[in-house]
């Protein structure tokens, strides 16, 4: 990368969007004419790898720091996700579907944002809209992208330009949309399989709330019994979690991807707190909900609800 | 309006394309089966006044504060320009062309920006791509919205989008576009013509150097000769508001849109470093300069260069 040169990046802690959208975006800036090179900013997961292999796709170069590059970010405007040293001045563009976050650029910028599953359905739309074609392996990371956030389509947070991106692309691709998911989620399981104390820090998040703090996981898997035949060693790692933490509880969700729900795991300081909370009764310290596959939208709110939430930490 | 209605508004001191871009952007969002208000929040200019009447739209309502409606801004992203009350909560979109400013919404939302002359191109865009039509009025004030940021498509910041989106606009509506454009700008320069030191404050910046604050205003008319004729009175005005604002000097650029180019205006402390940093040569504290339109991207960043930046205030 010569200093005129544009950088793509993700968030910290990349998953497959982060990765993938870096990717597809800056292979779309690149064929519209201006060369850019995707970044990321940590080691990539089980699920990217396993995406990259299979579309041959070599793993972007790895830095937390920018330097003087020209920045476009994907999926997130938040600093304190973005790379340390980005400055307004570098600022050239976001393409994102969170909250509109706290960075600022110092020029006029590129911004597309909307309220869909996936940032990588935006970069198709972009695509598509601007009439640039992407090559085979782009098209299957941003394919692959879309399944992971959407869990399969099957998440609350799935919108119709969602399905709609992922049937084009799976079509152009000439893969079964279905098949290719199942694929996905089966490879994230199994490859890179960590014990079950970094498995639940994996993905972590920490709510404040006037009851103390809340830890909550999540770990979502194609087969979700491999996971509760070793429920002991979870709630083992939950409680000494809730120790280190001194957190008012701790929530883990195992989240079936084709049995569409999630087995919820509690260990807290007032197990029937959470249970009215999240309308669920607890039986050996779990329950198994129907239908439930994201945290942000069905379980944070209705805990930070009964809690008296405060900040995000 | 109910507590489920949708609002847009632009920026404080609003102008055509805060009024229009409001107007406009509501329109799309009633159109689409989201019933949206647009606001504005102080009394609309000359332009907007000559533009409403001539298009039978009436005066948005007027307010500073946006109760528990959801909000939706155009041509800003600034919380001292937005409504006082706006929470993160609200928030539900952003159409703009200026720099990503400071202000964050709590959840997903849609933000659409690009760097291109005007919010309302971004809007007319917008309305092809979902294949909404907007009516007769609706397009004239988009029309109005375009030519006034470009000043007739000759600023330096009009980019082909503007150009196409206003060719389309006057097509639509059956009109010329030059002779669209002469009409208002000769409204504007007539409409409710000020006293000099009125005229002066209008649209007047300040900014922090090393040497002292700077402030300038820009007035563009249709015929620069009557403010010319007066020069004496803009002169004497300019020395009143450099005693008053303690100011290292006083620009005012009386932009003559026809003729595509500025007289520069000086009242300073050091007008040879006025005359350096601006390349040009001040004869009775005054210099025409050919192809100077835009305050933002042809004179606040030299000047800032040259007597060391500090902050916009």
């Amino acid at each position: 990368m010569d200093s005129e040169s544009t950088v793509v990046v993700g968030h910290t802690r990349p998953d497959a969007d982060s990765v993938c959208s870096a990717i597809a975006f800056a292979a779309l800036k690149s064929a519209e004419g201006t060369p850019t090179t995707p970044l990321i900013q940590g080691p990539i997961n089980a699920e990217s790898e396993y995406l990259l292999e299979r579309f041959e796709v070599s793993v972007p170069e790895e830095r937390r720091t920018v330097g003087d590059y020209d920045v476009i970010l994907v999926d997130h405007s938040e600093r304190d996700q973005a790379p340390e040293d980005l400055s307004p001045d570098q600022l050239r563009g976001i393409v994102d579907h969170h909250r509109i976050g706290d960075l600022q650029s110092s020029r006029p910028a590129f911004y597309f944002a909307d309220v869909v599953g996936c940032t990588a359905t935006l970069i198709h739309e972009l695509a598509e809209r601007r009439e640039v074609s992407l090559d085979r392996s782009t098209r299957g990371l941003m394919l692959g992208a879309i399944l992971s956030d959407t869990m399969l389509l099957a998440s609350p947070t799935t919108t119709d330009r969602d399905r709609d991106a992922s049937a084009a692309l799976a079509e152009s691709l000439a893969v079964d949309r279905e098949d290719f998911g199942q694929k996905q989620f089966e490879a994230k399981s199994t490859v890179g399989s960590l014990p079950p104390s970094e498995a639940l820090k994996g993905d972590l998040k920490v709510y404040d709330t006037s009851h103390g703090a809340v830890a909550i996981g999540q770990i979502e898997v194609a087969d979700s019994e491999a996971i509760l035949t070793e429920k002991g060693a979870y709630i083992e790692a939950m409680e000494q979690l809730q120790d280190e933490g001194d957190y008012h509880g701790v929530v883990l969700l195992v989240t079936d991807i084709p049995a569409k729900g999630s087995h919820v795991l509690v260990v807290s300081t007032d197990d029937s707190a959470y249970e009215s909370a999240l309308d669920i009764t607890l039986s050996d310290r779990s329950q198994f909900v129907d239908g439930l596959l994201s945290r942000k939208k069905q379980v944070v709110p209705p805990l930070l609800e009964a809690f008296g939430s405060s900040k995000l930490t």
